[in-house]
């Protein structure tokens, strides 16, 4: 069954330019999803890796290394310079499916190798699988602490170290991470909310014909998927177009140091912990103007990504009730102004 | 012995007609039966799957495959096409025993041929069994979270995906999963309820000669199960052929504006989350105006299930503190009476 | 040495009419039996098991099934029909001893044939002895919740289903699950007392006469064992003689409408939920006029088994501080009484 | 080192008593001994052990069986009559140390030979150890429940029934069990204190002379254990004297009505639940009237062991807050003075 | 490196005490130091363990016996009585390291035998390595308590009874526990407090020149640790000589009855549990009155140690704030006035 | 890709130079860095070993001994005296990764030999890697207590010693550890903070231009690495020279009395317990005067080190609610200016 086109996607702008966002400058970041279920996250970053085109991987490389230039951590490749040979596979989406255990995610002793050949040997996890494209975590408020903060700690790295099990290896795992959240379910520690890229809002339409909308074309897409795709071409052609071009583009984009002052000072009145969210800012800004064809960053950019950068490094503040998105809004009206 | 049939289960007509409708429609998502223990619960939808007519499978297939058109993720009938053989089987309803192991729910490691043969296969679950069929799952709220999350999980997507104990494979897992709770032995959390298409409610007679009737019913039933079925045997031949039309019809069973919107409008009144609730009216509407041999899915149809499709939807209300079902009656008089 | 006899019980006659009664009509479910420690439950039941006539079993079915007729859930009578021979066994007590583990219970893999010949067969457990007599649990109480659903389960079916470490397997095991327990030592819940059939109360003598008699007899028994038996052998064949003689009367005695009426007045009266009330007062009354020869249950049969059959189905009334059996007793005089 | 002389234990009656009560009839069940630490109960056990006539048992019998009537549940004497040979040994006195695992005290698969030979062998563990003795338990409250009840139910029954890691076997397990307490430490439950025949209560002597009597003799002791215990060799042998007469004299030994009249009416005045506390006022008054050389109980019997029989099987009465022993006393103050 | 002298430990003179004490009569049991961390309690084990003088030991037996007289419970001695050849080792000082679990304490199956050559034989662990030594437990208070328990079982009889893993086995382990305890960081239960026979204060210093002495000495000693034990070679013999003549004294040294009734009038006055503080006065005076070389014990001596003795076995007195070291020289002063 | 600078670091000076002094005298214990997270603290470990002289290591050895004077607890180069060959290697940095077992960080058994030779080897962990090194662990303080005291253990003594599974071994591990905090989430027990040497505070810049100037050269370093590196190799190198001459120099520096005395006298104002604070501070001011070129310890060095070697060790003074580095200041000032 093809896969619901990115494009066909009703409302919920802010999400997907986040998500193109970090397509094109995966340094940024994972991205953290807060809102209702069933407005069809996970049906969009199946969409976004879908409308990518097909990367080129190391034949027989479990990490799915880039002919050109494999990670320096590939325990594969590091044997087989010269002898690769390439193949054509479509961009990864992997589920963190409930109840994956800790040895799936990071790999494990490959048992069967241990008990027939006695020797230890590694076998690949989740993590392996996920190089070079996407995480999904679905709740990830309901994931123990610990592994988040794996995951956090691999994705910021893009290497998985392991040492478990008498292993002692590490191989990369360069992926966008998506995390879905439900605020009403437990929250995450400020520690893990720092530490994703970008946190962006979505909710269910609140008027009638979006809503008809959407059912509409989840129910036109079931039952008949082939030709809802096909509809849709011409629309995922133009994305896909515009992200590779934004890739290419991303190095040379300049940052003028107004911009980042702009960041700082923004960071400063809403008191975030640490830099990490102006170094946030500043790539962000960096990867939408890249999107647009500008060959700088201006304030214009910083002010459009601030939300998605800053509302999840916000202290609580007991004598401002205003939500956290509101809060951002607030200060960067305040400074644009000024 | 054979089963009870289902045609002579006494009252509990909402019950009933929610299993009809998952019978007719299985992407309608699960169904919960809230109410007393003793009212039938488990006799029903074993009644149910006794009428269907018996399925055709895949002679090896683990997962029950449709000689027709096996499921995508069968692993099985991957490798065997233009060789499979077919024979005919009971739709089956498979019961989570109580203490079942996560291992013999999703599959597992075949210990057997690990150790004999020294190679990982897979050991198919209960999932794998249910495959075409029913899940039953008694007092599904005293069952751990994270197994009713898995459980919606597959139902939701017809595929049973395995990331444990070094294996990784997927299989299809397409099912009605029914799921009995008594609310008063604490809850499911929101998110679980959502994610169950239909919720109905049972409860014991309170009228004298209806309970004389379900007691006369059960001890007759008890002292000659076989004549007693071959008393019922003409109605349950009706309500087979009813069933096996509406499958039949329900693809050609439009579904006006004016019945999503009207599906939309009470869920805004509601204030159910995401659009689970509008999907659910709109699918559950059609399957019922297919039972009922229409062409089109009216305001009637929409009206009879609105109950069922959203009563778990609903948030607590501290300021309306009359029951789900009450709120949801008045919603839909409230907006038909317009 | 020999067991102590069932008609040398000094007093507690509702607990053994309880016992009579479940050894004439097996179907009517466990009975639970509050009361003091030390009051003799444990006697009560081996003194029943003893006296009842000794079973045909198959020989070498792990079940002792019945050659007349073994039950269709028998793995071992199902490859053995026409070979099977028959031997006299005593009707089996099996007690659940403290600390006994689930596998045992339930039965496992036999560990012994899986090292040596690498094939999973099955070990049976306490429930696969318990087939067609009593098992026995002290304190049931103190049992996790989990065990006592599953013994209710396996008894109320007659079958025990296995699904664990690979084993999948169902096999008879019909029995009178007897328990005991103290109730100020934490209850069972509302949901495992309502599938007991029967409840009984035991309580130490506050006569005098009476305790000597006790003492007597207990310290008689035990300073001669053989000599007390032989002195109570003719009341004990009196006994087994009336419970042969029920069991054959049982299904010819009819139940007329009016006792159906008077037992679903009654029970809507005392509120009980679902309808498992008025099942066992029917079965109950039944099995009572069987044992008093009987043709057809009375009013009268009614009324004398109620306080067993429904005081532990009762919901806390706030509002009425009189315990549970006062409270049926009422019911059954105001009713009767009109 | 030779064991410290029974006779040499300064003060502590009530404790020296019980023991001596135990030793003519281990049918009262298990001595509780509630005091403070170092007042030498562990001592006094052992003392009693060593003073008794060393026992003859069946050569190659892990439950050292009396070669003139090896118990029915025996597994290894039942395949060897006719062969038994046997030796002479003291009578055991088994500690339970801190932190033995349940399996060592049931038994367990023998892994040595299950390992080897792969079949399943019963390792018996201490309970098998203490067979024919004492077993005796430090800090009895600390232990866990379940362990208490199980070592309650085999002194009970003598008889240890295992079923656990797929053995299902009995062995005779008859001992005196005597448990140490502390009653500041957390209690033990009514049920398991009930299930205890004597208990009695020990203290630090409070006047200076018996004070540095117990030094002293522990010192001596210390220093030169053989002279110590040479020095008392006449008493021992009274002693040992006096225990094998009252074991002797102990069947013929008669209770007059009055006397099971005086005990239940004790028992009804204290309001104990149950019949345990007559049974056991009625066997310990007899074992005190044969170590007395009487030929019938007396109700002097019943007064002096009333308290150790009864003073645990107390209900707490709020009403009345003066201890257990206080009550004791005056319940049969008011009665033999009546 | 050299260890640490004995004679240069700055100040702390009652710990000091406390360890010769211990090092001339091991009966005394543990010694508890109570105090701030950073004060040398570990450097004061090692350092009095290493001026004592090596002792003989039996060459192969792994508890370290005397050649002159093996334990009674050494089962490596048993066998080997006339063969056995002798060596010199250090006292040896176990430290109990942070984490080590129960069977590396207690001694365990020795897995390697038991995988080769499939036989039980046990593997000693730290208690046999303590046996005639020191055992060093560093923050007692945060060891569990049954471990804690099992190790003054095993140093009050000097014997350590191993039941596990199918193992059953006693061996020598005879030493003194030595364990600091932070007060400050939860108590220990007392009945812990009450099994070790000393228990001492340490203190930071509060003067300037002792802090600066105890810097210096430290600072010279990690600079040139050769060089500061030489200069300390002396003072570390003649106590060396002290200990050795103590205890060959010991034994000859009497207790006069004026001494015990002090001490047992001391213990009534203080409300101390059971006769231990009485036990442990008596020897602990016994031993001092062996150092000072006197031939009798005196008043003075009993005053000298009673804080050492009897402060950690007070009852907590709600109407006395003052803490225990307080109220010991209280009544110490009361007692000698009068 | 190469290491960031240790030259480039933008402020954060108090880290940078505890870090130094640890580079020059490891033997003054960890250092706790407190602090938001995203300051720097794991750039600057790695940039600080970077930047030391490459270290001398035995070939072969587990634990990279230094072929000059390898460690006395060597078990490796124990057995290879005379055959050793050197290599140059980086100083190692070894990270606690989240989830590392006890296992890996201390060592475990070799399973690969255990299963294939049927011996005992020992395969080393983590704390094997980091001797002569660095070990660094974010967050400690959500680490679990007994693994920062095993921790602190083994970095103190510079032995790690394992009795675990039947091994019995120590091998050296000296090493510096820096543990990262933020004393928002849960803090650490007073005693693990004494163990600590050293405590600093990092804290995000607040004025705008050190913000941008800290988000230019990370951007900086990730766009051209090897240019940003080469662009510091000069200050690198002088660095470099410092630390190498400390390291000579500091045998040689004395420390007078006066500072010891200064150093006594600011513990006692401060109220810190035992006297470790002092002896960092001697230690920690040596190191410092060594960087300085200086020939003796001055008050001037005492006042500058104060901060963090006693700002860990203040005990909560409720009536101060000041925080602890600013009452260190305060005591400071108060002592110096007198």
């Amino acid at each position: 069954m093809p896969t619901f086109p990115f494009s066909a996607i009703v409302a919920q702008d802010e999400m997907k330019l986040a998500l193109l966002i970090a397509a094109v400058d995966s340094s940024i970041g994972g991205v953290l999803v807060f809102g209702d279920r069933g407005t069809g996250k996970s049906t969009a970053i199946r969409a976004l890796a879908a409308l990518l085109p097909p990367m080129r991987a190391v034949v027989g490389c479990p990490y799915s290394c880039d002919p050109e230039g494999p990670a320096d951590s590939c325990p594969h490749c590091a044997t087989t310079q010269g002898l690769r040979k390439a193949y054509r596979k479509p961009v990864p989406v992997v589920d963190l499916p409930l109840g994956a255990t800790e040895d799936r995610v990071v790999g494990a002793l490959d048992l069967e190798r241990a008990l027939a050949l006695g020797e230890k040997a590694f076998e690949p996890g989740l993590l392996a699988r996920a190089n070079r494209g996407f995480l999904y975590i679905d709740e990830v408020n309901l994931l123990e602490d610990h592994l988040v903060d794996l995951l956090l700690d691999v994705a910021a790295s893009g290497v998985n170290t392991v040492e478990r099990e008498g292993l002692s290896l590490r191989h990369p795992a360069k992926f966008v991470l998506v995390g879905s959240g439900n605020p009403e379910e437990g929250e995450l520690r400020p520690q893990l909310l720092d530490r994703f890229g970008l946190a962006c809002e979505v909710g269910t339409p609140k008027d009638v014909p979006t809503r008809i909308a959407v059912v509409r074309a989840r129910d036109a897409y079931e039952r008949d998927p082939q030709g809802f795709c096909d509809a849709h071409i011409k629309d995922e052609k133009r994305i896909q177009k515009k992200i590779t071009a934004a890739r290419e583009r991303l190095s040379s984009v300049t940052v003028p140091d107004s911009a980042l002052e702009s960041a700082a000072r923004l960071c400063l009145a809403l008191g975030t912990d640490g830099l990490r969210g102006e170094l946030t800012l500043m790539r962000t800004a960096r990867a939408l103007a890249a999107l647009d064809g500008a060959g700088a960053v201006s304030d214009d950019h910083i002010r459009r990504v601030a939300p998605s950068c800053l509302r999840h490094r916000l202290r609580r503040n007991p004598l401002d009730e205003s939500g956290s998105t509101a809060r951002v809004a607030r200060a960067v009206d305040e400074m644009f102004a000024g």
